[in-house]
């Protein structure tokens, strides 16, 4: 039996629940969770916001634990590895997305909490392509945020080919964006954080950001104008997407990985007189994440976190639910 | 003096009109025009669409002549060498745009019809960087279009790194469109043609679609979900754009070089869950419309024209506002 916290209902308080999880499959490995950060899509999922939420439903996808047992056809894992598991817990494998190493578009791709349990719970299984082992020298215990928030930030790097030479821009100082700091200023890039809050100013300077725009003040962001290669917005919130399209040189590129649920209403002048680009992505490929760890590990990146204790779950997620959140909470036994 | 055709005020009809040109700057030359095309913007500018007309306007950008005389301090060029000239009369050449070649994108380049008189004339001015020779094997006569609409189809296939094995598609098949197909036959690609004109769609196989989509039925689009690696969309009306965008595989670009006055109204998950792109450009660098002459004449790709005496200029713009060309007008003398 695995041990879990669960919502029994749409926004319900987490209760313990226990689950059979049946024979491990042979491409399946289960991992005992020893560390599992609390990441706003756990929300999402938990309350049905996105409407794909199956009850009792177990949240927790940013698992850092140790391998409990191994399928038969698992020859890369090894019983006690320390892994980590993010947003997805397995790929088909088959299809020519995944075949070109982009396993995080598969159209396929299983959620490690849509339609099956998680990680807030003493162990959970998953396809062993899905699980990244930690590199030595990596903290274990704030490891967890980087498997979904880190990958989402670092992954379009990669990506859109973000050159160290790059002037860059992060849009919320958050849970992603205090992330999406560190790794680009180690990447090398000129890096500002445009953030509505004052205290957080500060913050986001010690994190690597060399400047800070108040993202609520247009003259402010105006005097920025031309300024960017790549401006990457972690907000859920509508801006003046225009104006900060204003803000990016020609080729520059407005990447999304906060998911706005209004249109974006951008105007297309914008776009054409200076080639400029607008996209989004989610999280990144299990070889992304990898290549993220060890780049992590290389510069000393860590989440910055909060830790609640796994019987505390529910005050955990209250206080995620407040913003006050500095920057992201780790759930532990 | 310079002979040419003139609107003297918004919308007003073109009227013979001279002017003095003065003396050849250093770095200009001097074109005595053979032929030139009429382009959309040509109208847009006439008519002061744009705001940003002054009268007495000479239109014209779309021009083949040959070099009548050359500044003393141009030395690429020759008296009698046969050229052409697009929407750019020159550059700034100092900045870091120019300086990496993105001179299409240089915040200080010169429109050949904005604030200076272009092409619906005997001679026209313009900086040499700004005039690319015709290749041997070119047809002079309907050269003209592809300086601006040619190259502003054919421009985001090279900066976007459109690839043989790539399925595209063109959304309207028009002065841009009937280029745009031919350029991505030639390039290797499967071709889908969305247009709105039964009329057209025969003609579109004719010129390189290997398929046609009614662009005003929902149901034959949806049926293309996750097809196309890379859209060009020519047209200026607003489209359903999210529906568009449902037809892209996982990391597919939609791409605007059409000038819909209306905002796009992008919904970011669109982008987000299959790292979609939209993005919009102008028109080619110098050295891209080399290529892209070369590129023409190698694989036989000519504008599809119809043929107007200068002097029935007027009556050559009202058949195109009629938006009854087929495909691009020519002006001869």
């Amino acid at each position: 039996m695995i041990k879990a916290y669960a919502a029994m209902d749409a926004g319900g308080k987490l209760v313990p629940w226990q689950y059979e999880a049946g024979a491990l499959g042979p491409d399946e490995v289960e991992i005992a969770v020893d560390y599992c950060g609390i990441c706003h899509s756990d929300v999402s999922m938990l309350d049905n916001e996105w409407g794909m939420s199956a009850y009792p439903l177990v949240a927790g996808h940013e698992v850092v634990g140790h391998i409990a047992a191994v399928g038969s056809a698992v020859s890369h894992l090894k019983t006690g590895q320390v892994v980590g598991l993010g947003w997805h817990s397995g790929y088909c494998q088959v299809c020519s997305t995944c075949g070109s190493g982009d396993q995080n578009l598969c159209a396929s791709a299983q959620g490690t909490i849509v339609g099956r349990h998680g990680g807030f719970a003493d162990k959970v299984r998953a396809n062993a392509s899905a699980v990244v082992p930690l590199p030595e020298g990596m903290d274990a215990k704030t490891a967890g945020p980087l498997f979904c928030g880190g990958i989402t930030v670092f992954n379009p790097m990669v990506q859109f080919d973000v050159k160290p030479t790059d002037k860059v821009a992060v849009i919320g100082i958050g849970g992603l964006g205090h992330l999406g700091l560190q790794f680009l200023r180690a990447w090398g890039c000129e890096v500002t954080a445009f953030t509505s809050s004052a205290s957080k100013a500060a913050e986001a300077k010690e994190l690597g950001a060399h400047y800070c725009i108040n993202s609520r003040n247009a003259a402010e962001i105006e005097q920025a104008a031309g300024r960017f290669d790549f401006i990457i917005s972690t907000v859920n919130v509508t801006l003046d997407w225009n104006l900060y399209l204003s803000t990016l040189k020609p080729k520059g590129r407005l990447h999304f990985v906060g998911a706005t649920l209004e249109p974006l209403n951008i105007g297309v002048f914008g776009l054409i007189m200076a080639q400029r680009s607008v996209s989004g992505s989610p999280v990144g490929s299990p070889a992304t994440i990898a290549k993220m760890l060890e780049f992590a590990v290389q510069h000393n990146i860590k989440p910055v976190v909060e830790t609640f204790k796994f019987a505390q779950i529910n005050e955990a997620l209250a206080h995620l639910k407040s913003g006050k959140a500095r920057y992201r909470i780790i759930l532990e036994h």
